[in-house]
């Protein structure tokens, strides 16, 4: 047993239903091993953690490691080129016709090795682990085929072995229609289908994401990728109401869905739906930036309803080429009118609870010990600034980097 | 003398008027101490330079040494209290009624000794160069009482001095109104003609900049100010057309500016006067995103009437808490829908020419060596992801960092 603290530090401890912030002017954390022992205000630190090694934090703020709990951070190619012909006039249809769009990203991802994938994402899963994220959820959805789906969801596995983090996959097959199926969805559904247990099977899969969507698939075809994964004890979530408002979030609600993310034209039955159920409300503000969305998510109903909020980054090459997790608390804010500990539990406690990680998100005895020494005087700051990074530390399962 | 060469990279040397990005597919630099002696296509590298010391870039892309040239980054204390404040519904009036706005940041930085002020600002400042900036300008205007505009100006020569970067300073003591010259702008401003040599004559001041609008100074006062800096043979530049058009750009093409920032509201008439001038249209994404701005500035109009365009963090408090000059590449290609190629373009070339710096901005020979290498394919990829950085190194004046 290895017992280490921390102390001299301003914890954000982000456990609800006390003092904004969970707030704590002058803690100590006790870490045995892998786990927070104790958490509480120095000055009541137990005798018996009173000998132990401690390491002087210098009045830093302390918080929660942060969970990126939404990401398709594993893809090969960059849409850059794409970026730059719409600047100079390319039209989207244009771009597409020169097959551009998902279809290219689908491409560079079917043509790169497993270690080409490697090391182009863990470029951008080290980009999110230098500002404080110890959890970040992976989707799958670029191969679209069995071997791709594989390589991908392989990818997110070992980068979860050989970075320190938390890696959470998701299969997201039903994430749009490859080419060998153009106008035959329901054909790619069949396909989809079959890769779900055989990728679950050989422990690739901790949920099941769709795209539910005009522009992808319908409720009853994502209903029956629910049904599937509910059959293999899969939990799931669902990308819904991001372009209309198709239900998504009922339908998601019934199977008792961790999260629905992007939910700009959320109903307020949608809203009440998942309220019961306890899904998540993940919110995507680099997409609503990058794509310059006007219609914004409805946090005020959502508030209402005690839906609970996170904040993701989305990473992805298409509408959200971003790997800043503390940017998205800016843009949450800034676009959102999110409060700056709202935007903070969307990134730690709301971002654990929509992977269903009981075990993380906040600072308490019993927790995992993963948690984020940053050099402000304030929480807020961490929502006020941005294009910074002043994060001095991350302990990550008891391990200081 | 002192050869080194630099090979085996892809430049964007920004050298106008030939190929996009002066693009140069397998480049070679040759550096002679602080400048560069030769740079061209590795193929055509002359016989001298065949020997010397070569560094192998690996194919990385190489750029102009990044220029920021619009920061207020020298002040004391943070806004995020602020910040936090008005997202839980805080009007401004009430914020301004409890010594909020301005005028605490006027109080902080009164307060901060020159040893704090300079360890916060380093901060603010490692982050740009931690980014490629290789040259900044740094304005003050926090101080608004000549021993504190004194410290402000102090602290950028110090940081200029003790960090890689060259530092050019601004005196921008007609900013704001101090609390003791409250409803008296013509006392403030006698106050500001009264420091303007004494800081010049401690050769603090290398631009004289003002903040003409109707919240700030009319364009009688800025003129005043204009007729001082010229005396001294100081450039002159102006906050412009921010908030409403006060024909504050005709005013300071009349002078010669340097440049005009903001702009969002500049006229026909304000455009084609800076054209003629040469003046550099300084457009700042960071606080229109961060204010929620719906006014852009006229990009079409500033193309038709030929006025450069730089772009900048506006490193301050108030309206941009950031420091990223890279996230202001991709704002203003997302907001302002600039191409990447000028959104390049203004932050090397143009941004040195709103600095009046002639001997750096682009790669050619001649020019001082500063430079930087970049971990993409392509230099639409640095406006094209945001929040992160794929730096790999900083060459300035010649030394490797
Ligand atoms: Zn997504
Ligand atoms: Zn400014």
């Amino acid at each position: 047993m290895s017992l280490r603290a921390w102390t001299h530090c301003k914890a954000a401890t982000m456990v609800g239903g006390g003092a904004a912030y969970g707030w704590i002017a002058d803690a100590a954390l006790v870490v045995d091993d892998e786990t927070l022992a104790w958490v509480g205000p120095r000055s009541e630190l137990p005798a018996q953690y009173r000998a132990i090694e401690a390491h002087d934090c210098g009045g830093a703020l302390v918080t929660p490691g942060l969970v990126d709990c939404h990401t398709h951070l594993v893809y090969g190619g960059d849409r850059a080129g794409e970026f730059e012909q719409r600047l100079n006039g390319a039209s989207y249809e244009e771009i597409a016709r020169a097959g551009g769009g998902i279809a290219s990203t689908v491409r560079a991802t079917r043509a790169a090795s497993e270690q080409e994938l490697f090391a182009q994402s863990r470029k951008r899963l080290r980009a999110l682990l230098d500002e404080g994220v110890t959890t970040v959820e992976i989707k799958s959805g670029y191969g679209l085929a069995l071997e791709h789906e594989r390589k991908c969801l392989r990818v997110a596995r070992t980068l979860g072995e050989s970075e320190r983090v938390t890696v959470r996959t998701t299969f997201l097959g039903a994430h749009a229609l490859p080419p060998e199926f153009a106008g035959n969805s329901d054909g790619y559904l069949a396909e989809v289908l079959f890769m779900l247990p055989m990728l679950k099977g050989e422990g690739l899969v901790d949920a099941v994401d769709a795209f539910c969507e005009r522009i992808a698939f319908t409720p009853a075809q994502t209903e029956l990728v629910f049904r599937a994964a509910l059959a293999l004890h899969l939990p799931v979530k669902l990308h819904a109401e991001q372009l209309s408002d198709s239900g998504g979030a009922q339908l998601a609600a019934r199977y008792g869905a961790l999260s629905c993310d992007h939910l700009e034209w959320l109903s307020e039955e949608g809203a009440r739906a998942m309220a019961q159920a306890g899904s998540v409300a993940v919110l995507l503000p680099g997409a609503f930036y990058f794509l310059r969305e006007t219609k914004l998510p409805p946090v005020a109903l959502l508030r209402e309803q005690g839906v609970p909020i996170a904040i993701s980054t989305d990473c992805n090459p298409g509408s959200s080429p971003c790997s800043s997790l503390l940017l998205m608390l800016n843009m949450a804010c800034t676009l959102f009118r999110l409060t700056p500990e709202e935007a903070l539990a969307g990134v730690t406690r709301e971002a654990a609870r929509a992977l269903g990680l009981t075990d993380r998100g906040t600072l308490a005895a019993g927790q995992r010990a993963d948690f984020v020494l940053w050099d402000v005087a304030h929480p807020a700051h961490l929502s006020y600034a941005f294009g910074s990074n002043p994060r001095l530390q991350t302990i990550q399962g008891g391990q200081p980097s």
